[in-house]
């Protein structure tokens, strides 16, 4: 067991050891536009239905298309589109048309007028399940009500966010299916 | 950029992507008994105060000892207590004593009841802030009112679970702060 010495820890930077899920890049459609947001504050919520939960800053171009539209796409890139995530992250729909300035194929979805991003490893077709009973905390709950993603490799090397600019880039994946009980999922 | 072939993917697998923030273990104090669970399902929601989201199932021991609390802390394990971390999972505090059963040390916390766990490289301690607004989904929003994180290293080794007893462990990090926008976080 390992033994460390502490100390006292700002409260507001602990998202460097709690956050890193992977940075996911939400797209949206509303009134024949489209726009692209870096996302890193998401859970999963259930499997069936699969549900997601994220939070999106109300000052977020992207929070009222939406809200307006119900619909979305989480769309997971890889650690070779580091400097994309970057870029969308460092701009805002209300400028610029996020496809076109990175290069990126919107590819029609099959449930949600909202495109996929083609150049990622999966896309996840979400309808807002829940925007106002989570209203106070700027939480929307989405369900999945489809999802693609790339047959090889079986698991993508992802990055996470830590703040501050800096990423944590997925490590290796190792099977501990013998010792866990099943209903552990 | 990269360029996927794509198949049609359960809904209800997508964890397997979207999950991998770092397992935790939750801490929890309720009428002299302690109790620790083993937790994925979280983002967090807020800075100022630090507000973290968490999903904890209501068959779950420890769901009703954090509700009637109202404080819980979560401790941050690293790789090398990967088989403490499952061993956790897999048993359950109406049961047996999950300190003494896996030989971690309970230090008193500073604001809140709950015992933190020395073994871990940071704890945060928290009180439930809501419990109520978002009972339908099983989420509770914690505050943290307290935290504590090793000195070095300065990003620990986490464990990242993709569900079906398949852990990510956390790779190297790469910082992007010259490209960064300050109010991007």
């Amino acid at each position: 067991m390992p033994e460390y010495r502490k100390k006292d820890f700002p409260t507001d930077k602990i998202r460097r050891f709690l956050e890193p899920g992977p940075i996911v890049l939400v797209s949206s459609a509303w009134r024949a536009k489209t726009n692209i947001m870096t996302m890193g504050w998401h859970l999963v919520m259930g499997f069936e239905p699969a549900l997601i939960g994220c939070y999106i800053w109300d000052a977020n171009h992207s929070f009222q298309m939406i809200r307006k539209s119900g619909e979305c796409v989480i769309n997971i890139p890889t650690s070779d589109m580091i400097e994309t995530v970057i870029g969308i992250g460092n701009t805002t729909g209300a400028e610029i048309d996020k496809f076109a300035e990175f290069g990126l194929t919107a590819e029609p979805a099959e449930t949600v007028g909202a495109p996929l991003i083609k150049e990622c490893y999966a896309n996840f077709e979400c309808k807002v399940r829940d925007a106002g009973a989570l209203d106070r905390y700027g939480m929307f709950v989405l369900e999945v009500t489809k999802a693609h993603a790339a047959t090889s490799p079986k698991y993508p090397k992802t990055v996470h966010y830590r703040g501050d600019g800096v990423f944590m880039v997925s490590g290796r994946n190792v099977s501990y299916r013998d010792k866990f009980k099943p209903q552990n999922l």
